[in-house]
């Protein structure tokens, strides 16, 4: 069966009519030789949209990572995050791979984000034994601890004692206007303390491919490099940064997902078996322990229902929103799903 | 004055109506999930342009070869290659930056590619002191040394001693398919024993975005992983994947580029004080010596004449034709050209 | 003042007019070319001493667990070890910056060694997105959680989760043989159930430099070409290798040392406001919070009164016992720091 | 047969019983707490020697110049190399393996260090696609090319170029005073341009261990750094270093190495199909072309004979004098390969 209710992720969103417009009409030109118009203004915009000086575009939110990992860092230093970050999880031990630092970990729990007694313990000073900490990477909303917005308080707290001790901060804000969205704080606001940060374009907002890495001009411009080294300088990229310049618009809309996450689970949390808390934004992380049934057999019977999840745990299953879903959607994800479990 | 006659590189093509189309109508999904029709339809139609098992999509062709000698080697082996290779002098060292190997370079002259000889004494054998050559990487048209299509046979004599020393052969064939339509040999055959190739869908085949790599299915397999550790693993890419079906039809009309190149060529040696030679392809490089001006100088002054060009030694110009360029467009060129030198 | 009484390290051991008299009359010869006697006979009982198939003679200890990584992972891999190990507190990101592999770190406890279930839930898995765990780590005796001696059966329960997975084990034994004293258990059935071991000859067994890595000799071949890499081939090692041969005769003296650490734990115990427990081996770690002395005042002022110690953390200092300190040297420390706290 | 002459290498040197007596009786203390009084006085005699201000003890040479590779660029950079140098030929790719750096060779030919000219062109100028040039290095005397001295005047004039581009030198001095001897120039004047020199005190000086990086005091604190990393700080290490003091008196006794050199090539010059040209110093490399023997068997006929050669080419072997070998040593092994041949 056709997984006509894709929950996998919002990675799986499909650009509007609006946004193959932008495409099929942009203005483009070689973005190497920044002759780009179309990049030039989403970079314009994109910068403004998180309130820091520059932005580059690049591929994807993993590139805008490690890009960021890479430039903040010199080789040998400690990268301090949480134990469950994406960047530590899911990006093919890029930090130690690319930027060739050693990732020290956190447990943040719940927080999500180190408090800042954990960020002063886990900060090493640089010695003849000892790589010095070359710094703290933060993720807002936080994936794989459930979606969650973490508050501009928890942000500024670890990133004080961070940047007490000269170590920059990096924000893996792949889903931050969710988080902004949620907490009902202005993106800007809500990173103006971490010293990068990176969003996808590609996810909740909707556009078919790419991420933003904004922070200080002058880091932007050695990031550039960087991008270039890892084959990440695209030519006629206005093609796709086009679409992008829309997605940006679809800011305010992720409260439709944040909803409709709402509403799946309610709905999930009702069927005898599963629990489903409540979500902060547009990812509903389902337990099926009470049910006995673990996530790498629920994700495959959902499939036949045509429900699209992911594995997060062995009884974690996780259900993320979007634009391509609405409540009727919804509605029917559930009732499938309770005749599965 | 604005750049009316662009021939810094073929880089700078403009996507077309049809192209432009394809994007707006795409059928995408999420390629990280190989969800993506178009990109997979790509995939399958490069690799037979190419006459190889499998294709990868990659948003740049820096990417397409620095996955290339990352996959085929292992740390510490030797790279040889051209010294005038596009990986060895424009890819910021990722050779040493990404897959730690040492290069060692030969000079290939105007063959462009190294002769058997020069292939058997720069293989290193594997001992206890000398990292062992782990790839041979070919370039087919050679850029820097005036978009040279090499033979198959000059390919296929330096392949042939590499392979016998199980030595893997790498092809940037950023622009192969100029090298085939001017030596007249079916692409297929041309690479036929490269054990991969790379090719630009966005230079002279005029897509917006990407490059492939292509090879053996089990290599497109490990290669994909490197895609992602890189940063180059893009969701509904669909939309630019769509644009490149369209680009592989732009082959035969590569010829059309050479033709102008050659009128090029010949306006501008008529011009005094330059020399311009036969061009095989699309790049003509001009010798600006006998009229004593250095190509620093020359490059700007064409500038402020409307026409783009790139400096390649103290008095070498690259100017590429392309498809936004007609017999029209090579006449002016020269005019322009003539008055200032 | 002089450190008369010098507790810093068992790596301040002075070598014994037997060592010397062994450099002195040392058979020597180029080891690089294999052609030391003296290296080999060290390498042959060394590799004995531990039952492991064949050794390797480094200058350190550092390199020893180093060239182990490197040889045992591939890039990307992670590396499982507990969040006190010494390769990665005090290595200086080597696992990140030689081998490029990414630490995986767990908290151990007292234990010091992960329980087969933290092993479990530590390794992952290769995918798309995930590098595989390509190594255990583990540490006997652990330094800084307090020379603590891991018995054989907490070893073999984690290695035996890593080994059903197929991921190697090597056991940073820089103090195995202090451990196997402790324990009673011979070296060879302690470190049985590890790939590879690296011990120090330097410390304890008091020879006046290098280090041993042992396991099987196919890895031990490798290990030969990374130490060439990495600077550490030396030429006619003989006259250092000749006394590590002595050293391997202070196995059972290191009984004295756990005696004399039991004597000074006792000591300073007794000292109102530190607290010392009962060591494992020749490690004491003193709390001094109990005093209100910071161990940053409490080895200056140690230091004053000519007694050598190190501080562990904000109010832990460790005193470490070796050859060159007897029971009266440690009645005297004793003395000397109940005068100062 | 036992090689009763042998001419491998001058790292065949085994220690005067004067060295053996420094072993026994030095002065030791823990190097890496910077206690080691031995170390100490190495270090400071060391540096004099070179005329730098200071100086680092490692335990090979290979370390010594991967120390200053690394410690002298930052990842991406190039490095600029004969084509013959040893860092480049025979330290397994360590410059891109430890410090990520691109080498860029240069065939100097029989001048051995690069020409003003070829510095020139060899220079990278960092930019978007380019990685800088970080460092060049030069290497005297030259070991694969024959041992020759190069006069001060070719060290300056290419260290003048790299200097004039903020390029720093350095110099792989593995036998720097065997060239200093052979030229007539005081060490510290033949490298007082450039900025780090690397020497061995175990080859033609003879001790069993060991070799200095001598250069800027600030250099050398950064580079102790790296020497830690790689595993190269190790404790006790008077016990060789004090020996390597009694090194540093052997530089005048080189000459007598440089008269056996001339007495053998002189000798194997006269034996028919072999030519042997005037050595510079104390290696002799030797061609058999004319008598049809390539240096692979040439090799194990000298072996059988009892005298010690390496094959350096396919018809070039090189033969060493050192301190192990006298005039009476040199006519035996001409007399004995005159009847191999």
């Amino acid at each position: 069966m056709e997984l006509d209710i894709d929950l996998r992720s919002d990675t799986v969103t499909k650009p509007s009519q609006e946004m193959r417009d932008a495409a099929a009409t942009a203005e483009v030109g070689d973005d190497v030789y920044r002759d780009d118009p179309s990049v030039n203004e989403l970079e314009r915009r994109a910068a403004e949209a998180v309130g820091k000086e520059a932005a580059l575009y690049v591929p994807t939110g993993t590139m805008g990572n490690q890009i960021a990992v890479r430039t903040h860092t010199e080789r040998g230093n400690e990268l301090l995050l949480d134990s469950e970050a994406h960047i530590y999880r899911w990006e093919l031990a890029g930090a130690a791979q690319i930027a060739e630092v050693q990732t020290r970990i956190v447990d943040s729990g719940e927080r999500c984000v180190p408090t800042p007694e954990q960020v002063r313990e886990g900060l090493v000073d640089e010695d003849l034994h000892r790589p010095g900490t070359g710094l703290l990477a933060l993720e807002n909303t936080h994936n794989y601890r459930g979606g969650t917005a973490v508050p501009k308080e928890h942000v500024d707290a670890a990133a004080e004692v961070a940047h007490a001790n000269d170590v920059p901060v990096h924000l893996d804000g792949a889903r931050v206007f969710n988080a902004a969205v949620a907490l009902d704080t202005p993106t800007p606001e809500l990173v103006e303390n971490v010293d990068t940060v990176n969003f996808c374009l590609s996810k909740g907002l909707g556009a078919p491919v790419g991420s933003i890495l904004a922070g200080p001009e002058e880091f932007i411009e050695r990031a550039r490099r960087v991008r270039k080294l890892l084959g990440g300088g695209m030519r006629q990229a206005g093609m796709i940064a086009a679409p992008g310049i829309v997605a940006l618009d679809n800011v305010d809309r992720l409260a439709e997902d944040h909803a409709n996450a709402d509403r799946l689970a309610a709905g999930l949390d009702d069927v005898d078996g599963l629990s489903a808390g409540e979500p902060d934004t547009n990812i509903v992380v389902v337990d099926s322990e009470d049910a006995g049934i673990e996530a790498d057999d629920l994700v495959p019977k959902c499939k036949e229902a045509g429900v699209g999840a992911v594995a997060f745990g062995e009884y974690t299953t996780r259900f993320t929103t979007h634009l391509g879903i609405d409540a009727d959607d919804v509605d029917e994800a559930v009732e499938r799903i309770a005749v599965i479990v």
